[in-house]
């Protein structure tokens, strides 16, 4: 199996961030299971993030490959889904990271941001409908042709935490 | 790299339970960047799911591996959450899986069963605390020495969806 590993060039660490070396092995390993596709063919065009995806509205299409699609009936009574998905194109090595927008560097797992040393992207999306194979979905902010690692159903009994609180830092950035 | 294939033994299927061949090659791979201690040992002694987890109370430990724990800080200002981590023990080829007390076969993603194609799981947990590499949280329900993948911040603005809709048959199952 080749695994390409994403840039990790020096020069292209902004002040404030810090790179590890990245262990020597992987433990374990995944597959695309279809792709996701959005209207958004560059970094610069996607939504800022889920929210922004959300409150714009756009649907987006996950399409599953064929060879799983046994696994889809029965999504179509949940009116949300989780989406993981696999951000390709992100560094893997950043402990410290300086996000757009963002005075100082934050560590990684403090962050939302698709760079980690593993990049699964995660996002609670609106379910409109299913076709077969593909799904009509409202809530992903990511490039067209994500590779899709799962889905799975959401429960509010479990996934939703209303009163959840997040530190100044994040609420001032959000804001 | 050395790849463990799950258990895809005809013989372990249950009554309406459907495998599919899985890809002949992997796409993408994991580090695993911890563990998540916790005191069961078997999947008997597993809570039932993450609501039973998070209402008993057990405080179990992420033991993040040091190498990654420049990544921390910060965490300690969100109340919740998002951990995903590896179900190593989980086979990855059923499309339809009959899980115990359930009467009939059921799709693969409309579970949350750990047996997926990438049996990767996911649990909102609450903070207790932070001490170096090992965060103290309630909510998780897998086996002690589970590998980690990630740690997300929980944002309910994006993540909370307090009315999200579930099927009848999952409704009736859950209660």
């Amino acid at each position: 199996m080749t695994v390409k590993s994403a840039g990790t060039d020096e020069s292209l660490i902004r002040p404030g961030e810090v790179r590890v070396p990245l262990p020597s092995a992987f433990d374990a390993s995944l597959y695309y299971i279809g792709r996701i596709r959005t209207p958004w063919k560059s970094r610069a065009e996607c939504p800022r993030n889920a929210r922004a995806s959300r409150e714009s509205g756009v649907v987006c299409t996950v399409e599953v490959d064929p060879c799983w699609q046994q696994g889809l009936p029965g999504v179509e009574g949940f009116s949300h889904l989780i989406l993981l998905y696999w951000m390709d194109r992100a560094r893997r090595d950043l402990m410290v990271q300086t996000p757009k927008n963002q005075p100082a560097g934050r560590p990684t797992f403090a962050l939302r941001s698709p760079v980690r040393p593993n990049p699964i992207a995660l996002a609670v999306v609106e379910l409109r409908g299913v076709e077969g194979n593909r799904l009509s979905v409202v809530g992903v902010d990511c490039l067209d042709n994500t590779p899709l690692l799962d889905i799975k159903p959401y429960f509010s009994s479990t996934d939703s935490i209303p009163d959840a609180r997040i530190p100044d830092w994040h609420a001032s950035r959000k804001g």
